[in-house]
């Protein structure tokens, strides 16, 4: 039969026979239905569903791949009910003597599929409905939507399945005589890197902060981008934006929104994300430490991602995850944080040695600005040699007795800091560490020392209960804001020469022939002197990449 | 330097300079150590830890695949204290002013490593421990073993890590200045398939089977096996050894041994697999249903797995799993044997529609038997249809009135089977179930109808509390034991014709052209009657494959 029966046994076939009883030829008439059952979705990823796509049961990685893309309903209505973000997928329902099973197995708790207005709802609590029944060549339109991201124990991978059922008589059940199977991928939650085209700029308005808001509002002004302020009565005095929260988005041929990730840290900023991001359009994930202790490392300052890199021939369009942990013992990322951001696949992690940082944040002592050359990037890394080297060459030029802190108590001259053994002792400390870094960074990311910029930072080491640990001595001016070519920079209060501050001019003879420009804010007494700077106090919701996550090569 | 120090700065580099502050030429003499250090594994899977193997630290499937392969040591000694079963990994340890920190992160429940007589235990409570110092060239070698088999949320790869600390003075940690990565695939649990050369068949004996005993003993001292008897001080009256345990083995290229996954049914039976059958190179290995039900389709006999076959150029050289489910709602296997199935990766598993029946195990409709040509292998199926067949064409011959059952309370003609229309329709129902399930192996295994037998089997249906549902009308040929070509048949019990019982004849005559030779078991009154045949009475313990599971191109 070429064609869909419009009404039961509407087609017919004659059949000559011999009866084998009546010994003589006979003839009878086999009427026939025809019946056509697709359950159909985007397996093009063109972001238009099509008729029966003969890959629509399995999912493939690649720009030669194939397979439909599901997002996480994960945004909210203003009213807070959910959203139907999600595409419609269709099925095409033909009249005939059958029923229709739709079911899911065992996956009820990863996605839901309903009818508009939820006359039929599959998924959470059921695993299987009837289809109603319309007659004719109807198609019938689906809502669906994912209700988790993969994670360590789920792939990504939900089935939808589409049965006909044939009667089979008073007193049995139906059985199923034709099955139909739709795969969709959920999207993972991609990071979007430094060298994306800045959105909006996060910031918190304290009681003693006016004077580094405004210097952030005015970069940001300048830049044409937008600056949302966090208020007291939300922030509560935790001013450590770039900490509680993550920005990501997810992504699909129809349809993709910015996603927060909020952090397991929970400081007084803990309510912003859900009450004053999550929205129309806007999700919201978070992952919650159990049965472990939520460490310093779990702020999201020691969550970065790397410009787009190609290592020894494979690449990664959208970057590598980076994280800080402890190198052999010591604190750590949250067990549930970490498996959630290797889950993704897409952004396959890094993790780095931050544990000897009192605050243990990989945006203590690295980042990324975008080149208009190479692998149009720079990693920019923390370097008390670099730091040193200043210092030294401020002396021999006899600048020693210029004055580091300018204006402020902590005053102290180049020929002080230089004398200062233990200083110097600190600081070789800290430059092996930072190297280990420097090695893992150019090994994972496939850098050259051509790739990488020493900026001018000397730490100071704490004793902790738990060992010596490190703190930035003079503002960390690697912990900056980049914003497309203009970086906020920590203004480091370095020894004047010719009335010009020498690290200043030392860092802008560093990156301006990149074409970056410098802005360097005072975040002295309300950032620098509580342990962070610029990048710890600030957040940036930047646009997504170009590259779509299911083009990767896996 | 080419070769590495024996002692401390054992070698000098002469370097000429130029002074700036005496400005005249200077000389000095840098000394310098070689130190060098590799974790290794048998890499390159000879059965051999080879030096230094430059994919030491990657996993890649297939023959040209790399990566080495640990086994979950799940085998027990005599004693019931752990064996040292897995392969020995060595690390090369130089003389030097350093330490040497090995470490498992974050994967400390997944492995165990250790030094010969546990002086050192790095994994479950320690996640990293200081390496001995022995001086010079010297090999240490370390004992691993697998902690944990792949599952739902565990791959299946472990990482140990070596580090190279160097002491950074007085009142600082060491930092890291070299890391060796080893990564480790556990082997995944692999299924025998009925093609495979029997080793021991085991069966209960119970205070009402001696008969049946005797038959299997027969048949098993014919083939030259091994026959392991499970008496009733340990059965307790359950003779199902088909349900409560399930054989397989794991391999490396090192060392392989059974091991035996037990069932979450536990019935009377449950103490067997681990009092009985765990034990020095026999391994075990359960999974419990934690908030589940524990359903009849828990039972193994709802557990078997194919020969070998190629599905659309995709090859499954070890054959894939079958279990058996509901098609749209009802029972179930419990889910975390579901997830441990599908975790192993290399069996990749079927789900059949087996919940029609009233005990619910796919043995009761199929099983795979030896062939010489083809894909070396037939799927027999229980038909309906071809049980029909039978005793039509008896009736057609004259034999209408031959006896079904003979000297059994049962008894009852030909004729009155063919003329009970309740019968037909409930096998009209049966023959619905079996050819959805037909469909799904032919696609699945890439069958043809020619690879198919159909076995004449009738049924008839319970009406259950829950539905209706099917049990074997006569004993159910399809559920036999297959040892190599010798096939032991439950005893069917048909119509006699010429003394010979024509379901027997039928049977014979389409199986022994394959050169398969057919015992006819009485198994009527103690397992027919119960529900079950001699398969779910018995059970296999077969040599594993000769194909290696990490050769598989995943």
């Amino acid at each position: 039969m070429d064609t869909v029966s419009e009404t039961a046994n509407d087609s017919k076939l004659s059949v000559r026979y011999y009866g084998e009883k009546t010994e003589s030829l006979g003839d009878a008439v086999l009427h026939l239905t025809a019946v056509e059952i697709s359950l159909d979705v985007d397996a093009d990823r063109d972001g238009v569903v099509e008729k029966n796509n003969p890959n629509k049961g399995s999912w493939k990685w690649g720009p030669n791949g194939h397979g439909a893309v599901l997002l996480v309903n994960c945004d909210s209505e203003t009213t807070y009910k959910k959203t139907l973000d999600s595409e419609v997928d269709e099925i095409n329902k033909v009249s005939g003597d059958t029923l229709l099973n739709l079911f899911l197995l065992p996956e009820h708790k990863l996605l839901k599929l309903f009818l508009k207005d939820y006359i039929m709802v599959v998924g959470t609590d059921t695993l299987t409905e009837e289809v109603p029944y319309l007659g004719g060549k109807t198609e019938l339109a689906f809502f669906v939507e994912g209700l988790r991201f993969p994670d360590k124990d789920f792939d990504g991978l939900v089935t939808i399945n589409l049965s006909l059922l044939e009667p089979c008589g008073k007193g049995f059940p139906e059985t199923p005589i034709f099955t139909d199977t739709v795969v969709f991928h959920i999207s993972p939650w991609i990071m979007t890197p430094n060298t994306l085209k800045p959105v909006e700029v996060y910031v918190c308005s304290t009681n003693d902060n006016y004077t580094f808001l405004k210097s952030i509002k005015n970069l940001v002004d300048k830049c044409g981008y937008k600056l949302k302020i966090c208020y007291e009565y939300m922030n509560r005095g935790d001013r450590w934006m770039q900490d509680e929260l993550e920005f990501g988005y997810i992504d699909s041929p129809h349809h993709q929104f910015p996603v927060v990730l909020d952090s397991p840290r929970d400081g007084d900023l803990q309510d912003f994300p859900y009450e004053s991001i999550l929205g129309p359009d806007f999700g919201y994930v978070t992952r919650n430490a159990l049965n472990e202790k939520v460490s310093s490392l779990d702020s999201f300052g020691n969550l970065e991602v790397s410009p787009p890199v190609t290592v020894n021939g494979k690449s990664y369009p959208l970057g590598r995850i980076i994280i800080g942990v402890a190198a052999t013992r010591g604190r750590n990322m949250t067990q549930v944080v970490q498996d959630f951001l290797w889950a993704q696949k897409v952004q396959e992690p890094i993790a780095l040695y931050s544990d000897w940082l009192v605050v243990g944040h990989v945006d203590e002592f690295m980042t990324f600005v975008p080149a208009p050359d190479r692998k149009k990037f720079r990693l920019l890394l923390a370097s008390p040699d670099a730091g040193y080297k200043v210092f030294k060459s401020l002396q021999k030029k006899g600048h020693g007795e210029a004055e580091m802190f300018p204006g402020l108590p902590e005053v102290i001259s180049v020929n002080e800091i230089l004398s200062d053994k233990k200083l110097q002792a600190e600081n070789r400390y800290v430059q092996n560490c930072i190297d280990w870094n420097r090695d893992v960074l150019k090994k994972e990311l496939g850098l050259d020392d051509e790739d990488i910029i020493d900026l001018p930072i000397l730490f100071k080491v704490l004793e902790e209960k738990t060992g010596p640990r490190a703190v930035a001595y003079y503002p960390d001016m690697v912990n900056m804001i980049v914003l497309g070519d203009q970086l906020g920079i920590p203004k480091p209060f370095g020894p004047k020469v010719n009335g010009r501050c020498a690290l200043e001019t030392e860092v802008c003879s560093l990156l301006e022939p990149l074409g970056l420009k410098c802005t360097f804010i005072d975040d002295f007494a309300p950032y620098h002197k509580l342990l962070g700077e610029v990048h710890c106090g600030s957040n940036v919701l930047r646009e997504r990449s170009p590259f779509r996550w299911w083009n990767l090569e896996l």
